[in-house]
């Protein structure tokens, strides 16, 4: 049982899919670990620490892929990068197929067995599993962190002998995992926090944080699936719209988390709200990946609307990689353990297990993920 | 009486030396207020503010200044700048005199009475006018913010479903104002802190914050005069030296605030104990503006000395300019209260003053203050 990680390709992706410790444990799995050169190095992670903990260090993607039975990503692999593994290898990334249905055809046609991390479902055996959890946690805590950087007044409210200076209005939309972590570290630095989702169970998480729950009377909740939102109706909508527009306004930050998995993001601020926030504000829109939750958000830019501030990073996690492997490679190891035979110290797939079933994008030549059906199958 | 208020010439400084609730005050005291164009821009006070507190706003300099009776600034003014004002004018701003002889004495030669608020006596009476203080309050916030957003992993303990990630380790050298600001800030966002004074009686402080205070054996005190350190013995300095070189190849960020007035900043972080660090840890020097306490700083930048990042931000506390701004218009707006007859609305300077003989640098003509003695006086 060989398992391969590679060096992540993808243009700024600073990402690793293990660390030392993880490596650890899976060369006590009986794996022999290939880690390509200089994989942890945007992690913080030399390699000699892999090597320290029983990886091989090889000095590219060829030798650290050739005949491996299991590979770690954090995004999803070229298939044309993937030559040399063996015959049905695992592969286990952030897949992103929506969009990118021909790069999973693709994949697909090595005959891979492509496990999407971000399809874990949301219960409880699976929490160690979940990538989209820990990753937004720190997404949650970066995006204050760089909104506080770039905000030209200080967060706390400071009682100093030349007066007080009043603390900072920050506002996070949308109470998930990412949102609930943005309010817990905008509390942590003394700023006066508000937030808003469009879950009524919601409210009183954020209240337990510290925050003020902001929801309108139109709404009585939005609950969807696996702990997301639904969409809205037009009329939710436009009730939401009104609060947001008058609440924004009177903010210093804002934080937008608003994310429903696999359509376009909600755009909740309007290029008008952003105009109404008073100059120096900072606006951080965690949604920018999917095109972003406020109208003048450029995906991948710090731009500057109106002298308001507004922060589109598109990887807010891999702003803090180091923290951000350490996670995810747990995430990873936790799962590829239960496909492990840990007597007989080899690969031992459960096809019929819940996790593998949602997870499980290609197999044998074909796209076989539910959601993924109106892919066209390769030929 | 009318008070004029500059905008800010020097390359990057982004304070203003009076805000709206200021003028506001100052025109409660009788005065007539003058603004120059775009003064508060970078503090994101709009003209519009100032003109609504009641005062004019001029177009440009001359305007500004024409027959002013005093002017108030954050960095000092060229001479050549100070045309049109009104004989004998009183001047506040920090002055900076020391190894700039030659620009004050060119001030002093326009019979200006220059005020350095830098030199106010750090007693009770004074601290609503300690420039000093409500400057390196600031600075020290900006410290921690800025390392947190350089730094790529998280400062707080998080416990998480895919494991614990630990806190991080920060170490503050030098509890002043600034490092008891910079511990409390990195408390706030859940590091482990620690910190180091040459100064006994900052322990106390240090520990009230919840940080763990470090000090050797071989230095019981050094305690210098307001507020302030002595500069350190041979011996001294060799203790020390070991005992910060132990501590810091364990930290995650440092952040050094060792001044002492009018001298050099100590080198306290040799190169040797900057690279003892791991990759990817964080140096916040708050001393790059007088050379700097590590030794690999390059004042006014953020530089990379092997996989360590050194932040070298010469203005720190002109990073948050709207609330540096706040708090200095008020210690300004404080110490010339002192110095107008509520009466008879005019200025009326008591020379007795003892806030005035300590600030005083020039007046008729001279350079009148003690601490500058050595400074030739203008024929």
């Amino acid at each position: 049982m060989k398992i391969a990680i590679l060096r992540e390709r993808l243009g700024g992706e600073t990402r690793v899919a293990a660390t030392p410790d993880s490596v650890t444990k899976l060369v006590g799995l009986g794996a022999e670990v290939s880690v390509e050169k200089g994989a942890g190095e945007a992690s913080r992670i030399p390699d000699a620490l892999y090597a320290a903990a029983g990886a091989k260090v090889e000095a590219g993607a060829a030798a650290t892929l050739k005949g491996a039975n299991v590979v770690l990503a954090v995004r999803r692999p070229e298939a044309k990068s993937l030559g040399g593994i063996a015959k049905g290898a695992l592969v286990l990334a952030v897949m992103d197929p929506f969009g990118n249905e021909a790069d999973l055809a693709a994949l697909a046609k090595t005959g891979i067995s492509a496990f999407g991390m971000e399809f874990m479902p949301r219960i409880t055996r699976a929490q160690v599993m979940d990538v989209l959890s820990s990753q937004a946690n720190l997404a949650g805590y970066q995006s204050v962190i760089d909104a506080a950087a770039a905000f030209d007044r200080a967060l706390p409210m400071m009682m100093t002998a030349a007066g007080t200076v009043r603390a900072a209005k920050v506002f996070v939309m949308g109470a998930g995992v990412a949102g609930l972590q943005a309010i817990a570290t905008a509390r942590r630095l003394g700023a006066a926090v508000s937030a808003t989702d469009v879950r009524a169970a919601a409210g009183e998480q954020v209240e337990s944080l510290g925050a003020k729950f902001i929801m309108t009377e139109a709404l009585k909740d939005a609950s969807g699936t696996g702990g997301y939102a639904r969409e809205l109706t037009k009329k939710e909508q436009a009730a939401q719209a009104e609060l947001v527009a008058g609440h924004i306004a009177k903010q210093d930050i804002v934080i937008t988390t608003a994310l429903i998995p696999g359509r376009p993001a909600p755009k909740l601020v309007t290029k008008a709200m952003v105009e109404s926030m008073a100059p120096g504000s900072v606006i951080v829109d965690l949604a920018a990946e999917r095109g972003g939750n406020v109208e003048v958000t450029k995906p991948g830019a710090v731009s500057v609307h109106k002298d308001v501030t507004v922060i589109g990073t598109l990887n807010m996690a891999g702003k803090i990689a180091a923290t951000a492997s350490q996670l995810y490679a747990k995430n990873l190891l936790a799962f590829l353990e239960t496909m492990i035979d840990k007597e007989k110290k080899a690969l031992a797939v459960n096809w019929e297990d819940e996790l593998v079933a949602a997870t499980l994008l290609t197999r044998d030549g074909a796209i076989v993920h539910p959601a993924l059906a109106a892919v066209p199958k390769p030929a």
